[in-house]
């Protein structure tokens, strides 16, 4: 879709009626799609794990953002937590907010966007919503299937885990990076922000083998502070170990910079506290997802996550994305 | 909370971690509140029922609306949803946008009102996400219980069936007109707008009698244009049999200004369609549940939906609410 073309704007009900249509889900759920409300059938044994997020034009998009990206990021970060419960994602929920005017066919896009997105993890758009308001913004609840004795909730870790990591650390950071700096790789990190890689595969595999389970989308740094908090353990991450985007040296040549990038959030890849005796277990099942594994760190006794410097010190890692500004709380640990 | 009073601005992690130590929910789900996601076991039997609703400020409320009723609003229109589909509501997730410097209080209040407004049916705050954006929004997304065979879909009404409606038609619309018409009266209307009642009782006895199930938010007249279409059979409704809201006539002296405030939309009550051997079951049992039910029309072969005028003419109702303005294939039928 180009901005230039101006298309027909939205309308809710013809919106609608012609997802109802075109989207495969409309032949899936028990309830056709357009209904009240959804409705799926748990399978055997199961439990219903459910998360929702939200993206803002101007906060997370521009209203230039390819709208199928939108769509498929909206998506990814619901994805994302879905699928640091160990669940498998089955249903989407999108609620729109839409200027009056918009053009319909970018509403589409995301919806469209989103059904192919979530498509690929086995999830798909059974219901939403639409309601015009003064900035474009995009609610997505994904419902996935767990198993209530494998959700590794992040109380869960124990002294003498082992902290891995999936992927790598400072993707997010990265794109936030070249933003800042501008120019025509500016332009290209707006659509790489949206660039979401749920780890849902290697949350099936990684969820029944953990203590703790956690996504990443506010920096790693955060991910270990939260995990530490709930879990009333000492967090200690190596930083030598972590397993460094691609690129990061490029934007941020000194340690200090460095960390900043690695910390600054939006890589929602999965953070696990794994009992010592399963990790080469954990580091095998997650290979064979297509994912990688990487040891960064262990739970102690006390209090607080912190970070083993290249040089040997232990500090406390720079805070992640705080979207509200600065948390007085942070440095409580 | 006064708006005179500028508390402390809202901040992403202590606001949740307020909200996880006082939400009554933190200590009902199988994970802790604050988790990635919710965790929800299903009752034996049944199926998962979800949907998800926005408010925008400007649109649904104002800055100034009492956050408690935004909370509570936000959650009823869901809860609406679910049960029209005759589910038992369970579990409900918030996605607030808030512009960055709102106050902690407002926010804290919208999911408070959600909090008690919810516990009325039995559904309880779980889970959400906070968002920074330029306007204040609030998404409601709850889940609830219900059995596959008792959906009552929108398609399945049948010729001779009986049209049955709960409680009054037009209260949404003479909140909209007194709330044109200004002054004291309009700043009640705005509390009136968000006085949204769900007939959740209603839908779980109804449900299992109906063939089909719809909730009238945008109007009584729009959800049996709806449920005709959906069920591709005609509709008649008489108007001389509708249970309008008192009131209606102090702002519309004339036939038609009537029909346009009661058919404007925002009643949040169930129109059902009922086997005709079932229907005085169904009045029973919605009575012995608290609620209303009264015969408004009946199913037939054919298309559309029609009102039989006081005068006996069969003409073509006016559309209920249309937020994105005037829809084209309205007439369609």
């Amino acid at each position: 879709m180009t901005r230039r073309t101006r298309g027909a704007p939205v309308r809710e009900r013809a919106f609608h009626e012609r997802l109802a249509r075109t989207l495969p889900a409309g032949r899936r759920g028990l309830l056709p799609l357009g209904d009240d409300a959804t409705a799926l059938r748990p399978p055997p044994g199961r439990v219903a794990v459910v998360s929702t997020d939200t993206l803002v034009e101007g906060t997370h998009f521009l209203a230039t953002s390819p709208p199928e990206r939108v769509g498929a990021a909206a998506t990814g970060v619901s994805l994302s937590d879905v699928a640091a419960k160990g669940a498998t994602p089955d249903a989407i929920l999108l609620a729109l907010v839409l200027p009056v005017g918009t053009e319909s066919a970018w509403a589409e896009s995301v919806v469209r966007g989103a059904e192919r997105f979530g498509a690929r993890f086995g999830a798909h758009v059974v219901g939403g919503d639409t309601k015009p308001g003064p900035v474009r913004a995009v609610v997505s609840t994904v419902l996935g299937w767990g198993r209530a004795a494998h959700l590794a909730p992040r109380t869960g870790a124990r002294p003498g885990d082992v902290l891995v990591t999936t992927g790598t650390v400072g993707r997010g950071g990265l794109a936030a990076a070249r933003l800042a700096a501008g120019g025509a790789p500016g332009r290209k990190a707006v659509v790489d922000l949206l660039d979401v890689r749920p780890r849902v595969r290697e949350g099936i595999v990684l969820a029944p083998l953990s203590h703790a389970l956690i996504d990443t989308s506010d920096g790693i740094a955060e991910a270990a502070r939260l995990l530490a908090r709930a879990s009333a353990v000492r967090l200690v991450v190596d930083e030598e170990k972590l397993p460094l985007a691609r690129g990061i040296g490029s934007v941020a040549p000194t340690a200090a910079r460095r960390r900043a990038v690695a910390f600054y959030g939006g890589d929602y890849e999965l953070l696990a506290a794994v009992p010592r005796g399963r990790v080469v277990r954990a580091e095998r099942a997650v290979r064979a997802a297509g994912g990688r594994l990487t040891r960064v760190g262990r739970v102690e006794r006390g209090r607080g996550a912190w970070l083993r410097t290249r040089r040997g010190r232990v500090v406390m890692p720079a805070p992640g994305w705080q979207p509200f500004g600065p948390e007085r709380s942070f440095d409580r640990g």
